[in-house]
């Protein structure tokens, strides 16, 4: 197997999408998660032009990474000045990576019309920068911007910008197609031309404004490129960067080439999902591999066509990239996964018992209504128990108010929640302020159920996901509210929907603090069970 | 210029994709649309296989199409019967098209394990329904299903097939990709090798599971087919068909082949749009030349380089599509794109003016509070407005107040909201009730405000977005809200971050009614300004 070096872009080229804005909190989670894939690189920012980025790179610095190094972004040196007197040069070195990837212009119609200059300065302008990088202790990747664009003008030129990086020692040579608007025949012919004529590396860094941005990266591969950049989900600039999570899955479960560790493959869908979630990108139903209905059929014939032989309307087995198969039209949808959890809490129930029936149409019901199970696994236990009967509440609810309140002339706001609660026939009374009502609700809920429950003292929420279902009625939409617990052992993430945002808070919040008393009681009582 | 003959199957293969259900009248709407864009073939269903069909066969008869030809789609005869006995074969004639398309099998491990026929029986059943249609004056088209992986498995019997539908007659061989898991220069090969054998028109029909779908149909044409089969937007089973709205222009503004009608180009944006509309699909804003980010540019120096000339960072001018540029406003966005925003309100500041620095440096502070002002370009035009000086509040708050109480034993939630306001130096206080907080003192701020500003009552949110900044201080965590308000004549967007969902979104709602107020002065007194 031929190792294909991944190079991802989601937190440099993926934050150029429309809608996509990342705290440095987001930047660390998604590195950690492409970690745990096993990609090679994640290009992180240029810290030229985004200060922000510093601090990303000062705090990831400390992180723990197993499989992945961090590469910095930055451009080639200005005109006229060296690159020690080149502010954005100094940033990126002040980032501190091992790793750092220099773009410059290998299009001469962009040298001359856009950034002014002649062609000889360019050549010097990638040629300095690069040895000043590499005096400097780098590994230096040079994207060779519009290369294809570059070649099908002026050839020369565009292999004498190659060579100039060569010259100075660059460690990778990557071939961009930075408009997206070259043919995967194009692409193969010329990466084949390069990639005999230098010794170093050749990369593939592809755009999808033709559609072919996949389809461009495997045939630079096959004409011999060996590190291939483009951005988890495929989302970036314009139309986008090439798919990741499509083009690892092609290259080495149909290619038999390596771009992450074997027993790593199964997390991909997983891991896609993650990402998408942190960017808050909705991914598409129909990616490939790791969408939702990537293995979902519809047509008769196919539904009977893959019961026979799951290859005959199926191009892989869903389960080698950890998805599953769907079949849209039958009641047999899903239930080897659903009953797989059931056995989890009941290991006697079988997928005909009429317990997983009735599972199964609460939760089409639910799904009905706006819940999502998937990422909300604690949710789906607690669902299940309260199918099975396995399950008593741990408090009831005689009533909350909410008070958010405005004042004007102070500029003052603030927020309280009263609540009131019953737990074997004592009532608990009290109140809590925060930030915002639903903070203020979250923080009185725990203040009275901790009188009952000390436990609950080791809880505290790791994240809070609102989405709004049906942006139609606008204010009045319904919106789905994810929230992920943790005891400091273990975490778990339950869901709530309702029109009203405290209500659909107040839902996940329960279901929260009920999945932590049960499996207090299971661990108690765990030689009883 | 040759001609290549697209063949759309959004009614048929675009049914099966999850979330799709066509009425009869979406499907009539469809096919004008398509027929506005010149598409030769729509391919409109099963009549064999869904009754429900037939209402549109019988109704589609009465359109007038300028340009787009109706087929029917259906399989070869079933084993032991012959054709004039089998009630789909009678359907598909029913359907009175003068096109059919009939899917056989090619893959030889499709014929001896799914439909259980020996491979002489398939050939005779491809070789029987074609003939008999052809006698029933029909013009046919041959899907080939499986071709590719039936070529990879068994050639000669592959092959066998197309020779049996070639010999009864068929007017168009289509090789299909039934299962997506081609590669782009295997199709090339294969397809190279069939349009040398046969003397028919071939044709290609390419799936989407290896994300190549529009690389393959690109490939198979260069290699010699005439036909493209597609979805106008690419939805269909599982990953979806080949996207006829990237591969039309693909092959007719970059490889000068003909698809539609050169002056229909302009279009496309709009029709697959309209499409997407009726599916009610959300057409990616990421998809190739027609989605909302196509020509979408963020990065400072692509903005930079696109307002020197376009061609440096846009593979076409998006004119050509009917889709536009767009400079999405955001910290690593330069310099150009706020100022041509600024001109529209203030045409004499410059590049170089203090106030630009001054409005770049509140943009700068906003951003790192959270704000994003791309795709809420109403929140920063207020922003200019008030750093020009160039605004002053249309009313004061005084104080609001919101209260959510829920009530377990009647089961029961209310949300109220109070508002008083002050408008030069009149009071007005109200309340409402609505569905959460948010939604109550939406309505509460609307009917105060009526009061003063009538044409308030033209006004209705259209879309409500929140997203969750920092998840790791959970319900205290900071969010961002996003409403999209319409009169009616304009839409326009604003954004709110704070601590509390109620905060953030007073502030939206704020900018929201603030924009339309300012908007409606300019009106009025246009001419004196």
């Amino acid at each position: 197997m031929k190792k294909v070096t991944v190079f991802d872009s989601t937190l440099r080229d993926g934050a150029q999408a429309e809608g996509v804005s990342f705290s440095v909190e987001d930047k660390i989670k998604i590195v950690k998660a492409l970690d745990r894939l096993g990609l090679d690189y994640v290009e992180a920012g240029n810290p030229g032009s985004n200060p922000k980025d510093l601090e990303f790179f000062e705090r990831i610095k400390s992180v723990e990474l197993k499989n992945t190094k961090i590469a910095a972004f930055g451009s080639t040196r200005r005109r006229g000045i060296s690159p020690s007197e080149d502010g954005n040069l100094q940033a990126l070195l002040g980032a501190g990576t091992d790793t750092v990837a220099i773009f410059g212009k290998s299009w001469d119609f962009h040298v001359t019309d856009i950034i002014n200059a002649t062609l000889q300065e360019n050549i010097e302008m990638i040629y300095d920068t690069i040895l000043y990088l590499k005096e400097n202790g780098k590994t230096v990747v040079f994207d060779a911007e519009h290369f294809f664009d570059g070649y099908k003008n002026n050839a020369e030129y565009a292999l004498k910008t190659l060579d100039a990086a060569v010259q100075a020692g660059a460690d990778c040579l990557c071939l961009c197609d930075t408009n997206g608007g070259a043919f995967p025949d194009e692409i193969y012919d010329i990466t084949k031309l390069v990639a005999e004529k230098f010794a170093v590396p050749i990369g593939i860094h592809a755009h999808n404004d033709c559609g072919m941005a996949v389809a461009n990266t495997i045939m630079a591969v096959k004409a011999g490129a060996v590190h291939v950049q483009g951005t988890m989900t495929g989302f970036g600039e314009r139309c986008g960067n090439t798919n990741l999570s499509t083009v690892i899955p092609n290259l080495q479960l149909k290619l038999d080439y390596s771009c992450i560790p074997e027993e790593n493959m199964t997390e991909l869908t997983h891991i896609a999902r993650e990402v998408s979630e942190i960017a808050n990108l909705k991914l598409n139903d129909r990616e490939p591999y790791v969408g939702k209905t990537a293995f979902a059929h519809k047509g008769g014939m196919h539904i009977d066509g893959v019961s026979k032989n799951s290859k005959s309307f199926e191009h892989i087995d869903p389960s080698l990239v950890g998805n599953e198969r769907k079949f849209l039209t039958s009641e047999v949808a899903g239930r080897t996964t659903i009953l797989s959890m059931i056995k989890k809490i009941a290991p006697n129930i079988e997928k005909s018992s009429p317990e997983t029936t009735r599972i199964i149409d609460r939760l089409k019901e639910l799904e009905y209504e706006g819940y999502q199970f998937e990422g909300a696994e604690g949710g789906f236990e607690l669902l299940i128990r309260k199918e099975l009967g396995k399950y008593k509440p741990f408090f009831e609810l005689e009533t909350f108010k909410t008070i958010g309140e405005h004042m004007s002339n102070e500029n003052m706001q603030t927020a309280t929640a009263m609540i009131k609660i019953n737990v074997d026939g004592k009532t608990e009374i009290t109140a809590a302020e925060g930030d915002g009502p639903v903070n203020a609700l979250d923080k009185a809920l725990r203040k009275a159920l901790e009188v009952f429950y000390p436990s609950l003292a080791e809880v505290h929420l790791t994240d809070y996901k609102v989405r709004v279902l049906d942006g139609n009625s606008a204010t009045a939409s319904k919106v789905r509210v994810l929230i992920e617990s943790s005891d400091g052992e273990e975490s778990w993430t339950t869901v709530g929907v309702s029109k009203d945002i405290i209500e659909a808070s107040w839902k996940a919040l329960v279901d929260s603090i009920e999945y932590k008393l049960i499996k207090d009681i299971e661990n108690k009582y765990k030689s009883f069970l």
